[in-house]
């Protein structure tokens, strides 16, 4: 069977009954709830589920249906950017599923939702209708409180739903993609200045590596800033490289890695590639991996 | 089921129709292939397979029937200490098995091939008979030339078979034993002396790390010099900082590590821990790698 994964993005990472009422939302359509990671200072929480087109389909129609109910964007504020309730939702090819397949489910969703609520929604990435949407930074600009304007602007209609905000929940991007690791460096300084310049070094838009978008924030509860980072494709730009290269970057500025995180699940091939590189393993496969070999065996 | 992985080294790594014979063996016998690994310098092969207890007993019968056939210790020299054609036969646990699973298949091996070969066998790690019998290295020693005279000293009896060497084959050491690596590193020079006081500093038999196994070769035939490791437990002593170590140590010396090799598989989980350390990941699971995640909930 050909397995999709989902990772939606909800403007909600404080109120636990929330998160809980989701995550059963998912489960009960029978996807196969994979990650829950909420961030109370982005004020989001990221979920991961996978199974059949058919399952995760349905979960996420029932996680629209609870997200929408318990969220309202008026009352919202965080670090993270946003446009709706429900970000950002995207379908990602696993096992056996192609990416054609999940460009369709990306559309039946964004179909189905827009009919049932009311919603306004993009379709972005592999799944945009125009060049224009494929990046999710270009649908998001001006956030939640600009949408009203944006969306009467020419050229800003919404792919489905009304030309209309939704007046709690925005709208939502909905789309098919390439596994992405969510990845951030936290430095061990408050030079809010310091890790925007580093996001302004590494991401593609101004100039950095092709497969990455960052913007540098600040972690006020912990004193830190942090360099905040989507890798789009870690085949392509590997994340060692983005690692290394935000190291000595901030070392110029007399500035210290004081760690990493690695949000929600990462493809086991981006860590085991990354780990042959900084052993300098010469002639490694993936095929080496005892997992990997044990499943091509069967 | 149980699936259990077995790592034969056998004495023979430069005659590829033996090497095809061999492999052939053990998947004529059910036995699923993983890995086949010739070294012509150390003029040997690492074979790895997996299946069920009688899948990789039936695999392991033939190879020994073919190998012993095939290979003649009386021609053969290598770079790797040996004691016999069919060298060292590891069963280790993998998906479902047990460590008492694999103690108790490598000693029906042992007594099977011993009646049907007139082989001589050691029983060794976690199926050793005695503890002066756990580690290989006391084992060898002495090596297929000097197997003669040391069968015949008090304490070295076979654990089966006759007390006498076979003429071509030598004797065979067969255990139990977790997953281990084996990992090398090379060096950029030709300072064999270099190489052997790094393993030395590394070893546990020496002073180093508890669970490292480690020697210093020459590669005659590439100019340089290797520190040739055994990992035997990557949860404990971690192959980053094994790496870390002899780069550390190496630079002491003046010299670089040139690369590093991983012979046959490695466990995901030693690749992935290793990624996390490099990249200073703070809070990693191995929950968050992708494949892991979908296997634990199905």
């Amino acid at each position: 069977m050909a397995i999709i994964e989902c990772i939606p993005n909800i403007s909600e990472g404080r109120r636990r009954e929330v998160l809980d009422a989701c995550a059963a939302a998912i489960q009960g359509a029978g996807a196969r709830l994979l990650d829950v990671k909420p961030d109370a200072t982005h004020h989001r929480t990221v979920f991961s589920y996978a199974g059949s087109a058919a399952e995760v389909k349905a979960a996420t129609l029932a996680l629209f249906d609870q997200a929408l109910a318990t969220i309202d964007l008026r009352e919202h504020s965080g670090e993270h950017p946003r446009l709706g309730a429900v970000d950002v939702v995207p379908f990602v090819p696993i096992e056996g599923a192609t990416m054609a397949d999940c460009v369709a489910l990306a559309t039946e969703v964004a179909a189905e939702v827009a009919a049932r609520h009311g919603l306004p929604i993009y379709l972005y990435e592999e799944a945009a209708s125009s060049p224009a949407r494929r990046n999710l930074e270009d649908i998001r600009r001006g956030e939640f409180e600009g949408l009203a304007a944006k969306i009467a602007t020419p050229g800003w209609a919404p792919d489905f739903g009304p030309a209309t905000a939704h007046v709690s929940a925005g709208a939502s991007v909905v789309g098919a993609r390439m596994p992405l690791i969510a990845y951030n460096i936290n430095l061990a300084t408050d030079r809010l200045d310091v890790a925007k310049k580093i996001a302004n070094a590494v991401r593609h838009s101004s100039g950095g590596f092709r497969y990455v978008k960052a913007m540098g924030l600040a972690l006020e509860d912990r004193g830190i800033v942090q360099v905040s980072m989507n890798l789009t494709n870690y085949e392509k730009t590997p994340i060692f490289r983005v690692f290394e290269t935000v190291k000595r970057e901030a070392a110029r500025y007399g500035v210290s890695v004081l760690e990493s995180e690695i949000i929600g699940l990462v493809p086991s091939a981006a860590l085991t590639r990354s780990a042959a590189w900084f052993l300098q393993v010469s002639d490694f496969t993936d095929a080496q991996v005892l997992e990997n070999a044990l499943r091509n065996s069967q």
